[in-house]
């Protein structure tokens, strides 16, 4: 039905078909729901996908997450569920959209994707979003926005612009267009409440290098803002953007961040393109002494919700009754107690073999027991206005095995392994990741997910530039707030994960190096610990953390 | 006077100045005699430099080694001494070399570092090589060549072929042209003795994906090569690259290892140029069973020749009387006795602050005596016809001081973290560096060289493409050969480090998984171990490598 009023659509657009990866115009992790429109077309739930459809056939691309749940949401009989990978996705296409134009929406797709996909597919944008012929799409209210008090955010929009100038002015750029939405919240000390489990608004802004910004926000500001900041209404972006090339010759714009639309105006005006990562996101990454004690706080918070959580767990997960969804229930509303405005990410209770599904999530479906003698994977997060948090507990409900032992031990040690290391400054993620994985590689076991990723200041729970993994070429710095997540997954049986966060620091011993100081105040299951497979070292670390 | 001869030479050549790097036109590590036309013109004997000279000004370039030792060997009231730094070359040449034409020995640059330096230097080809203005070069006499016999090499001409051809041809290649100098003794199975350390012979080779190759080389060769294998002399390949395009459509050519003289010539005809590192380059780096056997027997050949260097050391060196030259004599005579056919590079035989200077060698001027109470580093190899070996020892003279054996205790942390490490299929050189480096870290120490380096099967004792180190972007894969050797230098009083070459295998235990298995076999000096501060597995594994 949805396809069949695609398709009708398609042809009135005179395209022969579409290419859409979900998203919204900024590229947000999470969509609120009028954005949702993959979900409205396929019915598929998951948190990222791709759909081709033409005419004739219909493809729905989704990653190794998702190749189990995505047959089961979608009708196969008219979905070709195929995993996403470049090689797959090309195959496809040279299959079934040679000689036709598939369309896009411009204001949905980067001008990075759009480059690498017309390689093999011939695209054309679509003069009107595919997200007009959505029937009763939830309606759009722009939530109100207000400051984010200098006691939370420690800097003054003026001083974050001082930074962004000096930064434009090294690369020749008069003007930023910053259009990821944790970067202007950041930059504005602004926050909203347009995105689940973010406290972000949908707008745009342009800085210029004399210290003048638009906002571009159709949403009410309750606050005053800077009189060097005009506020213009959201659509009205697309109409300045055409017009600066009379006021800059050049602009600072982050390719894997901008939408094909608003490049595209840029491209079609004299202005020089600079194409270099939004400064936001290196600036915003560097907590401040204010937002590091903020980061403290808030994990104090955690710790009381955690405190009320494990004495409920432990009285009643032995009599082998609850389920994920009670775990799941419970400690949201102990985190609410706790003083967290929301999660920053949906609760992941995986309960014995669940716990082995990386980014699980319990739905009444899936709801499973807690059963005696099982493993629980619990993993979630708060927003505090003082800091996103996120952490990971693997608990053992009544007496665990002995292979559960030695494999959480495993963890632990390659948990602490990154705890206690030194390492200087210019050292980069992909170096961290492999320390703390030696032990478990040492025992001939890995994980498939990266050890860590960086957390907002009551923003994002996943934040760039920096990411401790295979892939992390970024140097950690000084004042950085990471995770350190480790894991251990059997599938079928259970998944282990410790995760903390860390704030990098510079250490007190050596001056040339840095250090990490743990954030997280929740204590571990030490009935899954084995202290003799511990160093003295570790051992002292887990003593002096538990307080024993 | 050489400096004023060169510039008579540059001004008939109708150019205004030079630009040579020392090498040569194969860029092989160490030069023959006849090659060292940079010392000829400078004085300078340091392992690598750059001039640039115009009629009025001259300057050399060294690295951070070199910046005592140049201007002491070379006339600096003529000479600017420069840091060889990107920006330092930049900088001199903007001052000195604009609005100039500045020639270059095609034969003698990589055509990649044409195209860098072409950025801030208008460069032109000599059409004659500088060279030919060098009075008294030391004449060329091409040594013979001779058969690497199989039982050494472990595979045939016509094996090594197979594996080549299926790399050109899934690179769309009809031929390769190989010009790297190991490169070519390996897929030949030939050796010579044209450079110093290395039993290389200057040569080029095309390989074509039907299996026919042609060998350019002066040399005699004492063997019958297969009937596939043409002899021409190596003044042909010029004028044969001129034709190829008449017999070829593509040839692979590696940008960062051919002169820019032999691609110009390529770039002049219709072939299509296809820039990819030499296959052979990874097809060598995994070391057949017949290799890793040779390499085993190679080290035993060291462990004979360590076991008397030990035995004299120990009855002499506390005597206090013995100089690094000393060291260098002995231990050079005890590895020919031990049926070395050569040193594989100079001794570094490195007493007290001498073995701080990472690429220190002793000469008559800087033989430094043996102190008690000191320590020396004495980093060597030898060519074995079975295989290359390098191995670095540091011992005590006398009573060790008690931050010494603590700085010694943890390089050799280091080194067993490294020895012991287990890793999935695909970590990379990176990955190994951190995890060796991570005992270090934790006491605010560090090293600033590499971790380890690939090494030949009788051919060059540095050896790509992998090495474990910072920049070691290359999987670490079963075969390879590679040294480990962490360190720890303290400016003004001692050098320490410790190296073992190691063979990348399958680990028997867990077969997605990769571990080392140790080559060397030469004890370490136990006066300098704090077993107290070795883990119970680091005290086993150092128990059972000293068999006690």
């Amino acid at each position: 039905m949805q396809l069949t009023d695609l398709r009708t659509f398609l042809t009135a657009q005179e395209v022969d078909g579409l290419y859409f990866i979900k998203t919204d115009p900024h590229f947000t992790e999470n969509l609120p729901e009028y954005e949702e429109f993959l979900k409205y077309i396929t019915g598929f739930t998951g948190s990222a996908g791709l759909i081709i459809v033409t005419l004739q056939r219909a493809a729905l691309f989704v990653d190794g997450r998702y190749t189990v749940q995505a047959p089961m949401e979608v009708n196969t009989k008219i979905w070709d569920i195929v995993p996403w990978e470049a090689t797959k996705v090309e195959a496809w296409c040279k299959e079934h959209t040679q000689y036709l134009t598939i369309g896009y929406d411009p204001l949905r797709l980067t001008i990075e994707t759009l480059e690498k996909a017309s390689q093999y597919i011939n695209l054309a944008p679509l003069p009107v979003s595919p997200l007009s012929m959505w029937h009763n799409r939830p309606s759009i209210v722009p939530n109100p926005i207000s400051t984010h008090d200098i006691e939370y955010s420690g800097a003054k929009i003026s001083d974050k612009f001082k930074q962004i100038i000096t930064i434009l002015k090294s690369n020749n750029a008069e003007v930023l267009l910053c259009t990821q939405l944790d970067n202007l919240a950041w930059c504005m000390n602004l926050r909203g409440s347009d995105i689940p489990y973010c406290p972000l608004f949908y707008g745009a802004a342009l800085i210029d290098i004399h210290g003048n910004a638009t906002l571009y926000t159709q949403a009410f500001i309750s606050d005053d803002l800077p009189l060097n900041i005009k506020i213009e209404p959201y659509e009205k972006l697309t109409e300045d953007l055409a017009q600066l090339h009379s006021k800059y010759k050049s602009i600072l714009v982050d390719k894997i961040k901008t939408n094909a639309a608003w490049v595209c105006v840029l491209q079609n005006t004299k202005i020089e393109i600079l194409w270099e990562v939004d400064p936001i996101t290196a600036l915003k990454a560097i907590k401040n002494e204010v937002e590091l004690e903020g980061m403290r706080r808030a994990h104090a918070k955690d710790a009381i919700a955690f405190k009320a959580f494990n004495a409920w767990f432990n009285e009643n997960a032995p009599k082998g009754n609850l389920t994920e969804l009670d775990i799941v229930e419970v400690l949201t509303a102990l985190r609410k107690e706790a003083g967290a405005v929301q999660l920053s990410f949906p609760i992941i209770a995986g309960a014995g073999a669940n716990g082995a599904i990386v980014h699980y999530h319990a739905t009444p479906k899936t709801n499973a027991k807690l059963e005696v003698g099982s493993l629980l994977l619990l993993d979630s997060g708060a927003q505090y206005l003082e800091a996103t948090t996120d952490i990971t507990r693997t608990y053992a409900i009544g007496k665990p095995s002995a292979q559960m032992i030695f494999h959480n031990t495993l963890v632990l040690k390659a948990h602490i392994q990154l705890t206690l290391a030194k390492f200087p400054v210019g050292t980069t993620g992909v170096q961290l990741d492999s320390i703390t994985r030696a032990p478990l590689w040492a025992n001939g076991l890995d994980y498939a997910h990266g050890t860590g990723h960086g957390v907002g200041s009551y923003l994002c729970v996943h934040e760039g530039p920096a990411s401790i993994s295979k892939r992390g070429k970024i140097a950690v710095e000084a004042g950085m707030v990471l995770t350190n997540e480790p894991g251990l997954y059997i599938e079928g049986q259970y998944g282990i994960r410790i995760e903390n966060m860390m704030a990098v620091r510079k250490c007190a011993a050596h001056p040339e190096m840095l250090e990490l100081e743990t954030l997280t105040q929740v204590p571990y299951d030490t009935s899954l610990i084995d202290f003799t497979l511990l160093t003295s070292d570790e051992c002292k670390w887990v003593a002096s953390y538990l307080g024993i």
